[in-house]
């Protein structure tokens, strides 16, 4: 069965009777008239249905905790709904946790992860009530002791690893040492869990983690990584007598971004951990332990879409045509960082003859921000609305201040309803920590 | 004689009696510990120095204005520091606009760039006094000459050209039709002075902006930039009787990040540019126009270093050695972005053997989130305080809340003291653009 993570567009995406492309029953040009461009545009009904699919995939298998990976794209109103469905949270900073807490969210149903979280994220994480610490390497496990040690309190943690398996896309290694920065390498498992059992009394090492790459299409990888997380298990039990329950698989799949794209489902994703979760659990004879996966960029990235509206144009004589958008590298900066490729439509024209070649520039004053090369879209006039579609994950997250932008509103749609769920910044909060020293004035 | 731009490090740059970097008399350890890391630093005797070399270096050719610009680093007190040096601003948005007046900054000193203006940016240009605009294409041209005409205004313009050149760093082509977003091209012009002259009443057509890019180390450059441009000044003043006496040669200066750049001196630049001035104004028989340099980076750049401080780290077995910040991507974009290398060093450590290779690893939750790679230096020792050179371009001014990092804090030292010019962002300011729609509460 297909799932969302397979459509380039939001579920709820129609073209409708103005002739205009809606999302979650609220028409595009609309929303852009009525807030503004550049604009995030999320719809809820892609949210829950990618939530859904995850939830049903894995039904078989009860013990799996899904955890949004936050860093794709967070606000408050995420948090609302990640709650109501039961999902915990992926996080990796300060920032991260403090919207969490703020949102009034459960925080025994967070992890923390990261490869440096500093004294003071660890402090806050805990101040919260963060439910689990991935630990990421030997400072860590000191670092996070010490202040358990001196808070009394006993804290869970997986331990990091780097199973050897990396996989972006298409490129998939397998290797005896990962050269990442992240987590402990297999042969550093050992001396971690020496620490802990005999030195680290204050950290209650529960399971293993691992993280396998981003934008994934491979099922294999999935099912490899499981193999070595087990086996690793296996080891530890039979060396320290520890029982490790809990394993987090990461998340990292793939989605649609345009149709060169073979994303696999989630179906096939979960059919494939939990035929790996069988087989591996025989073969080392270890009790089936709990299963976190943290999908980010599949839930939310096919359910954000950005609008802009059509600016300047310029024709270079024998060569391209430039149409200038306004937005840019600051609202998406994963064209000029990864040379990613999107899928674009005219909202107010959807069903117009595709018979242009155009390059989709931002407005900044740089050469290299352009939002899309070299594109067959039909003829676009200024004013049109253009969407980018599956622009939810690292969009917003990445956004910045460039050139003095202001960073884009965002919405949520629903059943033709929309709410602000980010307020477009002014430029008085562009300017608000600005201070000119006395000497200057 | 050597300017600022062709040294890694700002000129007050020491080892002192600590045994410690300081820069602008403070100690580069005393600053991360009081205001905290990341932390921007900005030297004022550095800025000033090429300011001064700036002014030194065309002195002889008095109808010079220099127009810093601001993308490559803008807060109110960089804005002070120009209007005394009388430097006006070259700027691309409203963003831009609004922190220059909200400065107090003088706008009949300042130009207004870019490919995408909207109708709003232009509104609020000229209600801000702009002095200058350069207008980039077509559409531009009758959007502003509507505002102007509603304002019953003249608006002073120069027409932003592509000459057929650009340079970035060792690449330097010369084409017919140069392939940019950018500018009119040269076989646009005679269209865009025909409307100006015969429809666009409101718009006072006063010279000529090209930009021929960035980073640039190539002299030549700007001499085939002036010869492109006064052809078209004798051409147009023949076709069409139009005396245009302003020349806007952009900026794009480079820096000497690491041994291997070898930018020119500010003097060998004005050099170039004199003798072609006085080259090109004999060859086609102009009178020497007004020249506008819009130097960004070579004043910026060498003046603005980054601090972090060194926390975990990590050793993959027969690999690399990684130690981890406590900053990254989202406080310098240009290594992942660019792929751009920095100097670095350790300012407690100054004196260190450098005989380590390692890679110094951001804080984010990426595996490109890399600030340095495969570096040579001293060991590094958590709580170390790690100097990057040369990020005041393009640091702050690219810098985003990925994984919700906090923006760091800028401070400017001269003299041994040292002021806070941009606060440390807060949690609350993180979340203040942050709504919870009513239905999700």
């Amino acid at each position: 069965m297909k799932t969302s993570n397979q459509n380039i567009k939001p579920i709820t995406t129609k073209i409708n009777s103005n002739g205009n492309i809606e999302i979650g029953g609220c028409d595009l040009v609309e929303l852009a008239n009525k807030y503004g461009t550049p604009l995030y545009v999320f719809d809820e009904a892609t949210i829950r249905s990618v939530i859904k699919s995850y939830k049903d995939a894995f039904k078989d298998f009860p013990k799996v905790n899904m955890m949004y990976a936050a860093k794709a794209f967070m606000t408050r109103a995420i948090c609302k709904i990640m709650q109501e469905e039961a999902f915990g949270l992926d996080l990796c900073s300060g920032g991260e946790i403090y919207t969490a807490k703020s949102a009034g969210f459960d925080m025994s149903k967070t992890l923390f992860n990261g490869n440096n979280k500093s004294y003071d994220e660890l402090c806050f994480a805990l101040e919260c009530g963060i439910g689990t610490i991935s630990a990421d390497n030997f400072f860590e496990l000191a670092l996070l002791n010490d202040i358990a040690k001196s808070n009394r309190q006993n804290i869970r943690i997986l331990l990091r690893i780097t199973p050897g398996i990396e996989c972006h896309t298409h490129e998939y290694i397998q290797t005896g040492h990962l050269d990442s920065k992240f987590g402990f390498d297999l042969t550093q498992i050992n001396a971690a869990v020496e620490l802990i059992k005999d030195e680290y009394k204050n950290l209650n090492l529960v399971g293993l983690h691992a993280h396998t790459g981003s934008q994934i299409f491979e099922k294999q990888v999935y099912s490899d990584e499981i193999g070595v997380i087990f086996k690793e298990i296996r080891r530890i039990k039979d060396k320290y007598g520890i029982d490790l329950h809990e394993v987090n698989l990461g998340g990292g799949l793939g989605i649609k971004y345009t149709e060169a794209d073979k994303p696999i489902s989630i179906y096939e994703m979960a059919q494939t951990v939990t035929e790996a979760l069988e087989k591996y659990s025989k073969k080392y004879d270890i009790e089936t332990p709990v299963i976190f996966i943290e999908p980010g960029r599949s839930i939310i990235g096919t359910s954000g879409v950005t609008l802009y509206t059509a600016g300047s144009s310029k024709q270079v004589p024998n060569g391209r045509l430039y149409q200038a958008l306004d937005g840019g590298m600051s609202d998406n900066a994963r064209p000029s960082l990864y040379g990613a490729k999107y899928t674009v439509e005219i909202a107010n024209n959807p069903n117009g003859v595709c018979d242009k070649k155009v390059t989709l520039a931002g407005k900044h004053c740089e050469s290299g921000d352009i939002l899309a090369k070299d594109i067959i879209l039909p003829e676009i006039e200024e004013g049109d609305t253009v969407c980018f579609y599956d622009t939810g994950a690292y969009g917003y997250s990445m956004s910045s201040n460039y050139n003095r932008l202001l960073k884009p509103a965002a919405v949520l749609v629903n059943n033709g309803k929309s709410d602000i769920i980010i307020n477009r910044q002014t430029y008085e909060q562009l300017t608000e920590s600005d201070v000119i020293p006395d000497r200057l004035n």
